[in-house]
């Protein structure tokens, strides 16, 4: 485990300059107006932007015009996502690296040493990723995005499975901006034409009384193709390239899922779980399906009816009865739309 | 923060032979015993018996009967506690400190990097000790008790709770067995004639189906005396010294509260919350009292009349109308006894 950025002084200078560039788009950005703002000399600037190429951008230098910025490399250091990110809170504190057992584990430890709300986790690659249950995350490195957010919220522990909706309903909405048609099984998995796309990992730490902190982790399946997958997940798993047929910016993506989840926060903060609730209806892959939830010492069999004011999700049985599950792994029994055939290389 | 037990070797033979002669009770054990127990020689015995006494054991020794030990020094380490410890897994893995900020904290870190099920984080003093809702809860050092245990229940998050009424049981029998009558407050005080003497603070992490760990810190004020305490807490707080007119051992208590705990950790992991939630019942100080709980965003007055199969407190209010609660603050308004008057020095 290591931090990708080591040189904090450079990278300072390196960052500032980038956001600069990107700030000014399609337009070059004087040398002059780089070394005033950042009181460096003209040639520390040079410097700078050369240090910026070794890392994999292409920046373009017109002598009486400036620099402007053609292309980023697909990286995802404090380089990347600082300059795009657009939110007070979240990922404004980074802790980026190259490969850690899991981010989550990560960003809990963080936690408990005190990291606070919004702190941002993110990894290349995940040696042990997790989903729910102990069950392994398997994601292929630099393709994907592997990310934890460290959140103080200001909850009761038995809150905090609405955060988890919360988070789908934001990855959801971001998937959708990329042009996927993503939308949620209950409780954390994105799904789209009934592949998996994107999961949610929620820990807490927590008292009887109060939510010390939750870590949000979050796995999308962004630029990785069929054959990146291993074969066991190759029919049950699917990514935004394979579905939108472009690869996406992931630095852009992970600004922009921060920027939705900090909105969703700060709106279930000011309102409540309703406005989250309302938006997850609509966004749902299994209200309206008959599904068998399997939990801790049962099996429930019915048709997904709606989700509780506390995130439980209510099914009515075939007796008429309705049954509330906190917990559970739901799987469609009768899907209203069959999936579509995976498409087969052979 | 340091570990009391520095010298490993040193203190795994102390530790045998402490415990045969703890074993040994008022007989003597003889040299020749201990030393082909131990494949020691006799010098290196009597080596052990003086590195026991530099400890502040009283230790007999009588040629040609043997050493037999008249008295242990009132500390909390790894000597004194595992020669009386009759669990399975409760404190047999121990981590004894001189000073931390919060066994809780210790414990939460520990468990976080993976402690199992049992161990214990005993220490003399707390700088930094926690209640609920992250207020203090002050100690004189070397007094009373200080204790946090790793648990890993296998229990969804919202079962946690009954996990906090469960040591309040057993904390309850504890302190009975020493002679104080005391009480459950719900939910994680124990009261003697409406003074506190020991607190339970339980802290969990969980993801949305399965709890990783549970920390349950117990604070008891056992030998502190009124003067002890300092004077904002002299009112309100007792202790079993104070109680009972009886110094208590520090290490025995340690060991029979344990046990008494792991005794009830594996009645509900058999039987579930039933037989524990019928204990708690008999040993309450809140059912049949007029109580004003304040919890999050509410207050809520009424007959607390029971608790719920998952732990909550039921309250009828003056209208007859029924309301649970799942934390809170509960205060008597018009207790069915009169607590006695505290006595007064002056």
């Amino acid at each position: 485990m290591r931090a990708v950025n080591a040189d904090l002084q450079e990278t300072t200078h390196e960052e500032l300059i980038l956001g600069l560039l990107v700030e000014g788009g399609p337009d070059f950005v004087s040398g002059e107006a780089l070394s005033g703002k950042l009181g460096l000399s003209r040639t520390a600037v040079w410097k700078v932007v050369n240090a910026l190429r070794r890392h994999g951008y292409r920046i373009e230098a017109v002598s009486s015009r400036g620099y402007r910025l053609l292309e980023a490399p697909d990286r995802l250091t404090a380089l990347e996502v600082l300059p795009l990110l657009e939110t007070h809170d979240l990922g404004r504190t980074l802790h980026t690296f190259e490969e850690v057992d899991s981010t989550n584990v990560v960003a809990f430890r963080l936690a408990v040493e005190g990291a606070e709300h919004g702190e941002l986790v993110l990894a290349e690659r995940q040696t042990q990723g997790r989903g729910r249950r102990g069950r392994s995350w398997s994601s292929p490195g630099h393709l994907n995005l592997h990310a934890s957010f460290v959140l103080r919220p200001d909850l009761p522990p038995q809150r905090a499975p609405e955060l988890t909706l919360l988070a789908a309903v934001a990855l959801a909405e971001s998937l959708r901006a990329t042009g996927v048609p993503a939308d949620i099984k209950w409780p954390n998995d994105l799904l789209v034409g009934g592949r998996k796309v994107a999961g949610i990992l929620t820990e807490l730490s927590a008292d009887l009384d109060r939510v010390h902190f939750v870590v949000v982790g979050i796995g999308v399946n962004l630029n990785a193709r069929r054959e990146d997958f291993p074969p066991e997940l190759a029919e049950t798993a699917t990514s935004v390239l394979e579905v939108s047929g472009r690869p996406v910016g992931r630095a852009a993506f992970a600004a922009a899922l921060a920027k939705r989840l900090e909105d969703w926060l700060d709106l279930h903060a000011a309102q409540g779980f309703r406005p989250v609730r309302e938006r997850w209806r609509a966004l749902s892959a299994t209200l309206g399906q008959e599904v068998l939830v399997t939990s801790e010492r049962r099996e429930v069999r019915g048709v997904a009816v709606d989700i509780d004011e506390d995130g439980a999700l209510r099914i009515r049985t075939a007796g008429g009865a309705e049954e509330r599950v906190l917990a559970g792994d739901v799987e469609t029994v009768r899907p209203r739309v069959a999936p579509p055939s995976p498409p087969r290389a052979w």
